[in-house]
């Protein structure tokens, strides 16, 4: 089969490889839709996750079960299902601790275009089927369920982390993709006032749609003080930190109320140290709370967004601002990614 | 009256200060029994908390109720009562939040020997004595109470902070009298294995009693190589800060699994940042908790602990090391506790 | 001053009442807009919390505020004010435990028109103004305000206590204005199913503008078999209950799946018990949780709740359905709240 | 091979049947020591779970390992493990939601001696050994070992459903060797005041080396009334109810303060429903919680708790009475818990 992959730090390109095997508990799926992420851009060019070769990427997709192991009891061939990024083993320690996406160890719940061959084969394999592949509901189409992969779980997940509240104001740093579901997601568990930081104007429209009632720009000068002048110098209960850099902790930090909480789900790809402001930290008694994590994967939590989408409670045609058609366009829709230009929020290639 | 007194940065001395006036819902309280605390010498001879002039000093006490104000409900004179550190204003937006401790502003729930006169008087002032006094309970010594003030509800605020579950795997990090009070916490709130880091022969014998399985000395080497070595690889659930400086949280993000939890309440008082090394916080996605905290103050607080104390659960006889007898004996205790002799856990004077 | 009252069980009047006096903490209030509630109600013609004898009636409504005690700070006479139904002593035990409608006792946070005179007076006393007052932002009129003292908060409770999250299956039990805003804060958190269980065609409707997805009635037979046989058998993640009586909680338990939640805000006015089924509890061993709660009150709360409704995400004003003018209309709006006719969601008097 | 079976309702014997298959995540085990459990006997004597025919009995015992599957990691034969009397299918939605007692339906994380045969035969069958099985750590017997598989896990979760904290005051409700491991679980997790109800000698002097510092005995009149003054009349801030029926229940709930919390783990077999008395459920608004539920078990869950023993944290000799030697007094063993002598609280047998 053929498969569009990373062959080496910096090296993309098409290649054949077996069709993957099947073990008791696995299914094999045929792409239906595909998206490319920032991560496939970071560990290819940049070489976040270290060296691999001929890996086949992308870990974003809806797609048609084509074959289940002899365990499987809930999928069948002819299903038409969504793929979470993550896809953990259930029966680990983390996942019974309950930090399912480290099972087996840190981030290790994360096994596309990671351990393992990713989505963007005419075939891949998914481990765990049962616990880990959602019907995809009537009535979503599949591009919109491949933000269901990864972009909604993650952005959601940064919402759940900063633990929103009813009438919280809330800041959402970085409007990409993950973001944007951040903004949304706020919006969708109470948030009052709901600072959006970023300045391209594609995202700035959707953020608004989204919910954010203020936009805040970093070009018209420090966040920080542009947010503690719009909240009267009381600073907001929740940071959701969703771009940037190490260098935007420190930020988030000075903007939060003692007692608030920031929820990370960005992914710091370089740097040593992530700091955090002494004295704005309260000299360590602020009782302002960091908590950071990988998108929780899965079935249960696939079935429930993917049921917001259906209801009609989450748009995400939003974020699909270039549209291709055939496999074989995965290529161009993962360059587009790469080069990011000013109108892009996510590509998706329907198969 | 007479006090002991932060002349100015670096300079104290007895001063003769009026009787402070009781409000309508304050109490003026005699103390019986006194502890300086390292804070203290922050204060002076670091000057954490900036200049301060004339600043009766002192915030860990038990004491005699002489005066009342006309609100006040539940107190009257000659009761004995317990002092916290902390004493909030609870109508406080903060306090209806959940963070009393930061009413009126990060850190403001501090008042003793911060914003007003300090404990080490011959009177003291208390704001709202219904909401912050607790009755010394028959059979708990004042000498022993002094430790409800401050060290007990320190150390264990930092066990709640580090939600410390049954059979968790516990770091605690400095073993000073919070940090004791800190592993005598995660002991009895059901840690499995507790690793105490620490060197000082006094403290960690009193570790071990307090329910300390392993003591981690920096002198042998790398702590967190000790602590990954000790747990075959995995690291720990929970890591509680009670030492260390701003380079301790790297050692404690280091040593933690995936979803666990640190909970500081060490107190920063130099360095610019905290550094929260990248690789090891999972490039942002471990799930690694980072909480910080300030004591938690007011009555119920000191009753709960209180309780524990009289019930013999709690067993504070081992933090006082040094006991002196007369008010005048503050100025030695203190200048005890700033050359903090090997053998000093905690010096008390009772009056 | 002139104050429409209860006389005993059973009779209501106008009645002449000395102004109240003013407490060094306290607000004297006059109102602007005024709204009553069954618990008025409940009170007067069922005797729900006992005999009262010329006891001022209400606790919802927005005021001016015309004068405050000398410990006031944060308002003044001229100031415009929300007024929550429950008005806590934030420094009593039970409110430093958390739980502030409870302070000084089950239920005790509940004052208005319980253990004092309520807000249907020229005047009325506010205890702990700077605890429990909250500006009424501007955009937000003084009508649906009164919306924000009991309806918003209780309904918005029943949410929280059910804790719903992302995606969860939600049903609400009774859709008056308290469950109307259950319904509303479901959607507003992230609901996805929500079946709102109601016949009268006005709550029907709005209920559906506030984010129902399914009507369940009553008059179509069993509501725990509609339940069941819209989730496939499977039962919903959250249930709240904001209407029946004494055997609701039974039909609540059978629709709800193991490991699920029940938060309930109804007020019970009637019956020994009420029953949970052993079996459908899983003898006891189901992980289905049942809560409940008083509405929290205070400044907080209600600034939270307001910014809600300023920004436009709460829409308050599909509850009005009857709108007086005068403040001797408040009889009428009274009366026609015991009548409740068909098309009846909440009166309002505007002053 | 032979095992000590249900034949039907009231009917127990020794069958002979075939040796259970591996499946390619499961293990084999033989038993090294076993206990009968409370649940026997009502499960035969009572046919609470309904009709069964010659199923093998027994859910608590340790074993070694004598087959694995081919999907098996981390055991293999010759290992000795403890089995928890709940093996979660780790991967099922229920598991997913943090629920895995309930893997596929209420309480259907309960398969030995309910869905399918226990563990009174030479050889038992376990489902997914990697997620269910824990290695018997060094220096914890076998026989005091069995208590981890129910009696421990059980009585400990009562005290987290409690959500017991420090310097709580907490009522466990019956003191068989579920409810004193409640008592050492709450004593262990900082409750001050524990007050145990029962009368049994061998049980009453348990529960205070467990850490009971009150004993309330029914015989000396109402429950309720004997916590209440005990209390000054404030009631406790959890209840644990490990005995009793269907009324014990309002007995918690009117002890209970309000904003307290109630942990059921006890099972109830007979009644048609619980009765919550209305008045002092606060008329539905008390904030009085009531939780439930079956133990947490697997893998994790048994390591952690094993810890505790190894540690000396937890003494299990105290609950094992009476100790039998030899696979085939297991018919003895079961009797005697039939019989319940009053000097009874648990039985083992070695093998």
């Amino acid at each position: 089969m053929k498969g569009f992959a990373m062959l080496s730090i910096g090296n993309v390109g098409w290649i054949e490889k077996e069709r993957p095997a099947c073990g008791p508990m696995d299914a094999i799926v045929r792409p239906l839709a595909l998206a490319p992420c920032t991560s496939d851009i970071h560990t290819v060019w940049e070489g976040a996750i270290g060296e691999r070769h001929n890996m086949i990427l992308g870990h974003e997709g809806v797609g048609e079960v084509v074959e289940v192991g002899s365990l499987v009891k809930d999928f069948k061939p002819g299903d038409k299902v969504i793929i979470p990024a993550i896809t953990p083993d259930w029966n680990s320690r983390e996942a019974q601790r309950g930090y399912s996406m480290h099972s087996g160890g840190m981030l290790a719940g994360w096994k596309f275009s990671n351990f393992k061959d990713g989505v963007f084969g005419e075939f891949f394999h998914v481990n765990d089927a049962d616990g880990n592949l959602a019907l995809l509901p009537e009535g979503v189409s599949p591009a919109e369920a491949t933000m269901l992969s990864d972009m909604v779980p993650t952005g959601f997940h940064g919402v759940e982390l900063a633990d929103v509240q009813f009438g919280d104001d809330v800041v959402v740093i970085g409007i990409g993709p993950v973001g944007l579901m951040a903004v949304a997601g706020a919006a969708l568990r109470g948030a009052a006032n709901l600072f959006a930081v970023g300045s391209r104007p594609n995202c700035v429209e959707a953020a608004k749609k989204y919910g954010a009632t203020d936009i805040i720009n970093y070009r018209d000068g420090s966040i920080v003080e542009q947010v503690m002048e719009k909240t009267g110098g009381r600073g907001v209960d929740r940071v959701i930190i969703a771009g940037g850099d190490v260098n935007t902790m420190s930020q988030a930090i000075s903007m939060l109320k003692p007692g608030g909480c920031i929820g990370n789900v960005n992914y710091l790809g370089s740097g040593d140290s992530i700091g955090v402001p002494r004295i704005e930290w309260g000299c360590g008694m602020s009782h302002k709370t960091i908590r950071c994590g990988l998108m929780p994967g899965g079935r249960v939590r696939m079935e429930k967004l993917a049921e917001l989408v259906r209801l009609g409670r989450l748009d995400l045609s939003l974020l699909l601002t270039h549209r291709f058609s055939g496999f074989e366009k995965i290529e161009e829709a993962l360059m587009l990614m790469r080069e990011k230009p000013r109108d892009l929020i996510k590509p998706v290639v329907v198969i």
